[in-house]
């Protein structure tokens, strides 16, 4: 059996294998405040990727970006009283703006510092960028307005993971308003699909797009969207949504305009976002149990250059050696951009920055002895094909041109690889043939490992009748993740009512 | 007399002209939330370009970027006596982490979620991530540690000017430990010149960078350097820092390392920032009575077209010719990057439009109406010179090849003419010959109209006497800037104290 990088498999225990990718890989820690995490470089250096490449993406479907206050005044939300019960009221609450001195030689709140109305800690923004657009938009001339804001954002949490659930996470919000909801609603989906195309492409993500259920809304939506995407075990991750919110916001926030006959009209608003939780998705869809793959479009580093330095007179050629392979590898492009080159020069052993590196995930590890000098040669490690059949280390001898020459094409064949692996396991972890209840608790059961996600026919009830499925479902710790798009029509019985099926529903296990 | 866009000019009324500039040119608004603005798409579109410029140089000097949490527990500020005293204790406290309904349709902080220690949203991270630094550090092999954090944060205060003094502003801050106190003041000082440099080349802000008298210390810091860049009514404005914190911060956060020989030493640490009070200075630097002049390295859109449409046939052809104009502008180079140029295809009347680019302060705007087109022309008006001698706005016919051509020159011509209109006025409102405190009076006496700065030298006290030269200069409204760098040596009185001086000190009115 092969010794692998980190203590814990995937197959021995997911979560604590989850846990384990983030400190190793140095993603994020602890940071002794109740919920919160720090980011550290590696982690935020894939966030800043993702921001980077979506923002483009945000801007070249035409929104532009803006910066709205931290802080939301409870009056905000108590107008938006259906939104406010979608938020459980979790939420962190300024009450006090100066702190004094308690005579003892601590801190407290000063009671004479209170404020006259306590301000809320933006867990979304609606509130305070609806306000926004009611005094911006007067005319059918100022729409469609279209902006985008990225943020750092607070819901109190009880249970928090890394990335996944944290009390305060970074993301990005758009809000919308237009004139029509026909508009509204293309944006939306406009939106969904700008998701599903960056979730793909940058971060080899396979993902599904389709609308969620009735009770998997936003509060306050007529239709909520999403981007599924499936983990190694099997569980679905809700990675992005997308929401048409009618003229339900507009009529709370009174966000009204002129139209071209002069008459008074609610604008129709969407919202959509995606969040820091999309590194978890990245580490529960390429991590191994040597640690993290990061997708070479998103890499901070693509190509990490390991010079075996000997602490001797050599180590200088050695180094000018690896400086040059650096400077050529930047001029070479992947993916439209520069190849970014690392070289570490770490005062560490060269085996002990290989693993790190490893770990990390880092598209590509080229290490460089003596011998690779004086043959014009690099040693190559992709990442995402570690071993060789024969269990060892898969360390390749390639001349140094031939590697520079090659880089970019390598860089994204290993994109293409760790997508095509993980859209063939969430492909052969999709089940279609389960036609009763029954048939699910089964599929379900306690003997099943990381089962993935089944698709089943339903007559899409609602209101008390979604309600007993959706317990019946709960039962077996499932949640209904949305209605793919492009999935097949319906052609027999509801799995729930035994009535004439209207669509297909996927059904899992969710983070 | 020309009529000026804006309804307030400079000189009647700096104050009433800066918000002004700051509404008219859509930069920012007031949000509903006390203290805290709207930063409009404008005036994010600069930060973005300060933010993306401005990281580049701080990750090509070896820093990364990491994420710290918002929220501090108060216990961290407790451990920092000195610290927290400088901040004065204003900042905003979170008691409670739930809402609940008051039963009268309003929401309450819920009284049975009050948070057991209560946490402060952060003013600057010094604390928390001087924890991190004590997880991080153990040997002399984990340093230096450089990084770097943007993110938003609050210091509450009574009295807010936009972008100049908010609640909650954005900047980064940049924090580093060091094995020796001569490689951390090498790195606070290298930042200090990243920030000059980064104000003079991106930013065309001339400014003075030197080290800040003692009382005027970041608090625990042993020094603290500054640049200072001077507005149009001659006070200054501080626009960024750099602190070298000795092992102040180490030695409370129990920050220590292992040294080569096995013992135990503090580390020396740094911080540094800047924020979007920078916008501030942009505006009260290059802004004129026609609103902001953006200088062009750092506007989101350096060439706007305007088409002068009639609601005819012909304007087809007419957004076909500006078109075909945008994506040959794009294809040049200004600075180094494609050139920023936008088609403004907005139903409203092509005045509207010029006047509004105008008071945006877009550095070129080309309008191209029916005869344009038909000559193979455009018509370009420079923001940095609006006006003809005669007084009429100047807009001069150029071939469209010709300026496609020279529009990357042109976009440099205008930076260097707004940064060395800017430094023209600087150094003519720098005054050396004023040796004794009733030339000081006399000088900013109430008949001076925006008076500048006034260098004088100075025996440099300390504690007490400090105190007292502090105050008398507080009765004149104002304060020492710094000790600019490569300022000519003393050779005379303190201006004070009439003691041999010691060094020059800039002494101004500011923000």
């Amino acid at each position: 059996m092969i010794k692998r990088a980190l203590n814990v498999t995937r197959e021995a225990d997911f979560s604590a294998w989850y846990q384990s990718v983030i400190t190793e890989a140095d993603l994020a820690e602890e940071s002794g405040v109740r919920g919160c995490m720090v980011i550290r470089p590696w982690g935020y250096g894939i966030w800043e990727r993702i921001q980077r490449l979506l923002d483009d993406r945000i801007k070249a479907t035409g929104h532009e970006n803006c910066y709205f206050p931290l802080f939301i005044p409870l009056s905000y939300f108590e107008k938006e009283a259906e939104h406010v019960e979608g938020f459980a009221k979790e939420m962190a609450v300024v009450t006090h703006h100066r702190l004094k001195s308690d005579g003892k030689g601590g801190l407290i709140p000063d009671p004479e510092a209170k404020l006259e109305e306590p301000l809320v800690v933006r867990p979304t923004s609606e509130t305070v960028i609806g306000a926004a657009f009611a005094r911006w938009i007067q005319s059918w001339r100022d729409l469609p307005v279209l902006i985008n804001q990225w943020a750092n954002v607070v819901r109190w949490e009880m249970r928090t993971r890394m990335f996944l659930r944290t009390s305060e996470f970074l993301w990005q919000e758009g809000h919308t308003a237009h004139a029509t909801p026909a508009e509204a609603r293309e944006e939306t989906l406009k939106m969904l699909e700008v998701y599903r195309d960056f979730a793909e492409t940058c971060l080899a993500l396979p993902v599904v797009a389709g609308e969620k259920p009735e009770n998997e809304r936003f509060p306050g939506a007529v239709e909520t969207w999403s981007i599924e995407a499936m983990m190694q075990d099997g569980k679905a991750l809700q990675a992005g949504t997308s929401h048409f919110l009618g003229t339900n916001f507009a009529s709370a926030q009174n966000i009204r305009f002129q139209n071209a006959s002069g008459e008074f009209e609610f604008a129709n608003t969407t919202s959509w976002g995606v969040s820091t939780r999309m590194i978890g998705g990245i580490i529960m869809v390429h991590g191994d149990d040597d640690g993290l793959r990061v997708p070479p479009v998103v890499a901070p580093w693509q190509v990490v250059i390991v010079p075996m330095l000997r602490d001797q007179a050599e180590d200088e050629a050695l180094i000018a050696y690896c400086k040059t392979l650096q400077a050529e590898l930047a001029k070479m492009s992947a993916f439209g951009e520069p190849v970014r080159a690392l070289l570490d020069l770490k005062g560490v052993k060269a085996a002990t920055k290989r693993w790190g590196w490893v770990k990390k995930g880092a598209p590509i590890v080229i290490e460089v002895g003596g011998r690779d000098m004086a043959g014009g040669n690099v040693s190559v490690i992709r990442r995402d094909r570690l071993y060789r059949e024969d269990g060892k280390l898969d360390s390749a001898t390639a001349a140094r041109d031939t590697f520079v020459g090659e880089a970019g094409a390598l860089l994204e064949a290993i994109q293409t690889s760790l997508h095509g692996e993980a859209r063939a396991r969430m492909e052969a972890n999709i089940v279609r043939d389960v036609t009763d209840f029954e048939g699910l608790a089964r599929y379900f059961g306690p003997g099943a490992k990381y089962p993935g996600w089944v698709e089943v026919q339903w007559s899409k009830p609602t209101g008390a009748e979604l309600d007993k499925v959706v317990e019946r479902l709960k039962t077996l710790k499932l949640t209904i993740r949305n209605v793919a798009q492009g999935s097949a029509p319906a052609d027999g019985a509801c799995l729930f009512t035994g009535a004439p099926a209207v669509e297909r529903i996927l059904v899992a296990r969710s983070y």
